[in-house]
């Protein structure tokens, strides 16, 4: 059986949620599964010298637009959350938790904080909030709270992210499918292309 | 009759390149035609606060593989330029002194410099170099290398990347449709789309 492909994403990423919509079946299509590999794009920015999109004079006001027009294209929903980006620590954290036991409902949990996130513009930054989010989902909230305080998923999270940076990942989303990178949501279709054809 | 579409490029951006191969046919193929306008990218960095692509760590790298696979996806010719980024300043003068009087031989002509810096990797920086694309073309040498000093010239290149940038480009290539902003060269089917419904 082929490897998963690797998407990689920081739940702060307006097109990381943008590509979390389609990544699944845009690769399902050719017979290929997902792991889904939140991290913090934080660190990435530091190497790469980059900074969030809206803080870029500009650019930033074109993304906004963007956002918005990609989500009615797609009919997903959409709101700027007020605090923007945010800290994705602890949804980060807690989904590398639930991922060890059970990949199906860590993915649920990513996709509901998404939703959470940019679909209703909810902050997520508090473990709190990840806990709200997870419970309805069957998660336990204590042993939620206690996870993303634990220093073995804190350390998962770092790992996965120092893995991510030294395979090449600098943003959000990212995919890689067989050693081959592909960064950003608009590249979906290059990503069909390159499945179909067996690369080029 | 509609508006022309708007297509600013540097003739220092790859994607910019690949985007000239397919800006006409992409919007032809809806009854539209298009405005070629070179701009000066270096104006619109320093207001964005970016930097070349191939200056930034890890992203940099990705590009270069990017461009590359692009090239191959496409079967365009493509050569990247040991000398990266350059001043595109005699080619987009020597455009729009080639506009003012014959749209159809600037049009020819950018593509000309195009394939010389990419497709060749010729150094199309000096004023020079921009005659020796442009001599095949039927324009007159010594012509070219006094427009290319005309102050009228010169100015007309800075008040077009000025307008450019008022009007919200920061990046090449940019498109822009009845006032509806597109950047980068990936969005070309999000551009197909827009025409095709009337926006969204």
């Amino acid at each position: 059986m082929s490897d998963p492909v690797l998407f990689y994403f920081d739940f702060s990423s307006p097109y990381g949620y943008f590509a979390a919509h389609k990544i699944d079946e845009t690769v399902a299509d050719f017979g290929r599964r997902v792991t889904w590999k939140p991290i913090m794009l934080g660190a990435a920015m530091k190497e790469t010298g980059n900074r969030p999109l809206t803080d870029q004079p500009i650019k930033g006001d074109y993304c906004r637009r963007d956002w918005d027009r990609l989500a009615r294209y797609m009919k997903v929903p959409w709101t700027m959350p007020d605090k923007f980006p945010i800290t994705t620590l602890a949804a980060a954290r807690a989904f590398y938790w639930l991922d060890d036991d059970d990949p199906a409902l860590a993915r649920k949990f990513a996709g509901a904080a998404f939703h959470a996130y940019f679909g209703l513009g909810q902050d997520i930054t508090e473990s709190g909030a990840v806990a709200d989010i997870a419970e309805p989902l069957g998660v336990g909230r204590e042993a939620l709270l206690s996870a993303v305080q634990d220093p073995a998923i804190k350390e998962r999270l770092k790992i996965e992210t120092t893995k991510a940076l030294k395979a090449g990942v600098f943003g959000s989303p990212f995919v890689v499918i067989d050693g081959e990178p592909f960064w950003g949501s608009d590249r979906l279709w290059v990503i069909r292309r390159w499945l179909k054809s067996g690369g080029w």
